[in-house]
């Protein structure tokens, strides 16, 4: 059928859609979310239709970007005609029967997501049945590279190239920008990417950020790296695999997170990485609640790394509590650089030169952890930082106190004495970011009372730092309501968790940050 | 955030959906398919956001029928925040994770579908989510008493009130179209309300429409009903249902029917049926595929009809092959006809009678089924049907060989001698839709042998009709590839069904028509 193109000014973010009047729909036996072939000369698209009821019956309209991928301008005729469904969504289907998928049907899904040829609810009905039906290692495999097929790659030449990451889930978790420069410092190459907070009051790319550029182009990465041997970028730019991230943006609302394995690795694998340690907090405050899930993930971690060509180790970490005491971007980084020049809480230094550890001694050291001690306590790590800083744009003379930390401060005081028994992560994100983190990149809190800690009555349990008055108020009003840090004396006055029929919460929580 | 409001001269059928910038949505704190509530003076709108990399930063995109439900114009603007999670959200996010759904939760689900809080992102993830879990009694219960409680209802007085429904899979099924004539005839009330075909090659709506309109206001069915007893109209414009609408619009593309009895019984529901006779056609050809399945299937319609108020007798039908032998809108209406008139094929005539006889009984009359072959062969059934013909708007004199067939036709021999040992509906779906139909009304074919028959060298199988001649030959061309019609030597040079890893065929034969 021969239509009239009218172009949409709108640019959709790359989703193929064409409008239809219902008349010409029906003529054209299309229904709703029916794919459309559209003929422009030698040109051809698919594209998905949306039928309106009210548009003119000779018209196609085609969002500005649909117009331009198939060269075609206003009031040109185009012509149209049903396509047939494509094989990737009789693929979908199958995995909605709880079929298991072989390598080419996962292409087929994958490069008709990049391309657009399926709708976002066709792969939230693939993202869901793979969350319910779980995936096989075979699954797994073939996702990861079909996502790095997809995708842009990064070269840093001659291996080893070293990586670490945080499967996430605990808040004030800035573990990488102390870990990239200790590695960095020790001379092995760890070009590390890392995403925005989602649900988070701070992803890794929103700490740094507070300290240099953070949105690099790829031959900027390289130079980087080439200069200082790490960098510590924010990877959402580089379409290292443009398929994760458009079902990331289906996993947000549906709150599910089915490929967690191919989304970390296949990213890890665009880097060209060839040993990672992958971190995983373990604990009911974390995305990990039980240690059998942590087992279970980390060999599944392991298995997927070997098919793929990655060395792999993870550790399991503590999470039931936040760590180090600073959540919110500036605090954070402020925490990290504190930590880097000597004086960081113990949990963080911690675990960041026991990863650093574990990187060393896959690539042959012994004894890592005492290396990594050794990069840190020299001040080698920190005037790597401060070389990265630089190198990405940054001020490398920058002192924590230089840090824009929100203007309006307040304290949540104890109503009784007694001993920390458990910190409520959950309720510790949700502060945070009332506060206005990651938003305000100076908003957060600090957390003065941690798991053992002796607390007098009127003690500080967290101070809460905001760059708004308004938000420091519904923040501490929400801190007292929540009363995150949970006392001794405390647990037997709350022992019902939830109560049915009269359900008091819905959502588990829950985290969707890479 | 005050915006300044572009209207989309563009109607989307219902989605509210507003556009923001990059940059405003990064001001606002929110994502991709996150919600805003949009103020516009005393009026306030949720929408879900989509954000589009270049648009004005000032403004934001309304589609023509979001600004008209707000009542805001072109230039006016309004104040937008970041809404929070809408708790129907979370309830879908607890289905995914395989809880129960109550009442109350489900409840919030369809309100926001039909108020479109929720993407089609978020509807898909729930559907795929039922379909994979299966739903309780209790919740399919409150499902349909949700879908009423949000739709239209069409009240006819005094019952009882009569209904047939069949939950389809076999092609050529035009039963309601003799059951309604022949209840209607012995003086009950029958308001059958019917489905256009979505996957089928026709529904009984496309049936009807070529004997007269469909398409009836419920005023007009009202009158219909008050001087016939009966009607056989169009239900998808009544809005009896409109968040199943919403559902089967997402359904459809991902070959899944969690609904099926609430679908179907909010809609008897919401014409004020009393006694509801269920057709559950079964076999290897149809939906349903074991006996398992239909007894299955048939207690869960009694159990939830209990809890509706519905009195639901189900018959397990023979699913193997068509019903009668045409297939395609004007071919079955006129099949019907014939039927009515004493002439039709006897599978179908003996169904009709049954399912007729199966609702007599369910009111109190004794051997229901020499009371429907009485109304049949006496012609009052006849007459009723022109009754209620000439009621809608059509010709009540009409004879079978008025109604408009294709004029292209061709006929698909046997290369051997034989019996008929197998028909493969989903293949004569497959060549009736090639013909044309249901869109080209007169489009479809004839099914020259049946289960049994025995068929000469050259004898003819299959007859297809057309009005377009290139569908005639594709047509024919496939009927030829496919060979629907197996005879007794061919299975055991075909025992393979499928190979695996090298899969020949996908997709299991599917039909969304209610």
């Amino acid at each position: 059928m021969e239509l009239t193109v009218e172009v949409l000014p709108i640019m959709t973010g790359g989703s193929r859609i064409a409008i239809l009047s219902e008349g010409s729909a029906s003529l054209l036996g299309v229904h709703s979310s029916d794919r459309i072939k559209i003929r422009y000369g030698k040109q051809e698209m698919i594209a998905i239709a949306n039928i309106a009821p009210i548009f003119p019956h000779n018209r196609i309209g085609l969002y500005d970007e649909t117009a331009k991928a198939i060269g075609v301008k206003e009031d040109e005729t185009v012509d149209v005609l049903l396509a047939p469904l494509p094989e990737s969504l009789f693929n979908v289907r199958a995995k909605l029967r709880g079929e298991r998928l072989r390598e080419n049907d996962i292409v087929t899904i994958v490069r008709d997501v990049v391309e657009r040829h399926l709708s976002s609810a066709e792969i939230a009905g693939f993202l869901t049945a793979l969350s319910i039906h779980g995936l096989s290692t075979s699954e797994n495999e073939a996702l990861s590279k079909a996502m790095v097929a997809t995708g842009k790659k990064l070269d840093f030449g001659e291996g080893p190239i070293l990586d670490k990451h945080s499967v996430g889930g605990i808040p004030g978790d800035k573990t990488s920008m102390i870990v990239v420069p200790i590695v960095a410092a020790a001379g092995y190459t760890i070009p590390k990417t890392s995403s925005r907070a989602i649900t988070s009051p701070a992803g890794t790319a929103d700490r740094v950020e507070t300290l240099c550029p953070v949105t690099l182009s790829t031959t900027e990465i390289k130079e980087v790296v080439a200069k200082t041997n790490g960098c510590l970028v924010w990877g959402g730019s580089l379409e290292l695999a443009p398929a994760d991230d458009l079902f990331i943006q289906v996993e947000y609302p549906l709150g599910i997170d089915p490929m967690l394995l191919p989304s970390i690795l296949s990213k890890k694998k665009a880097i060209g990485a060839t040993h990672v340690a992958i971190d995983i907090p373990t604990g009911m405050g974390a995305k990990i609640k039980t240690r059998t899930e942590a087992y279970t993930l980390a060999s599944d971690f392991v298995d997927l790394g070997k098919r793929l060509g990655l060395n792999i180790q993870c550790a399991l970490t503590f999470g039931e509590q936040p760590l180090g005491n600073c959540i919110g971007p500036a605090l954070e980084a402020s925490e990290a650089l504190t930590t880097l020049m000597g004086t960081g809480p113990p949990d963080l230094r911690d675990k960041a030169v026991s990863l650093a550890g574990m990187l060393f001694e896959m690539v042959g050291t012994e004894n890592g952890q005492a290396k990594a001690e050794e990069m840190l306590d020299s001040g080698r790590a920190e005037a790597k930082l401060r070389e990265i800083i630089s190198a990405q744009g940054g001020n490398p003379k920058i002192k924590p106190n230089d840090l824009p930390i929100g203007s309006h401060s307040a304290e949540l005081l104890s109503e009784r004495a007694g001993k920390v028994m458990w910190v409520s992560t959950e309720n510790i994100v949700r502060i945070a970011r009332e506060a206005g983190a990651p938003k305000d990149k100076g908003a957060g809190l600090v957390l003065k009372a941690k798991l053992g800690d002796a607390v007098h009555k009127d003690g500080v349990l967290i101070e809460i730092y905001a760059e708004r008055s308004s938000k420091l108020s519904s923040a501490l009003e929400l801190a007292k309501h929540l009363s995150p840090v949970v006392l001794s004396t405390k647990p037997a006055e709350k022992m019902v968790l939830d109560q049915v029929p009269e359900k008091l919460a819905h959502e588990k929580g829950f985290s969707l940050d890479r």
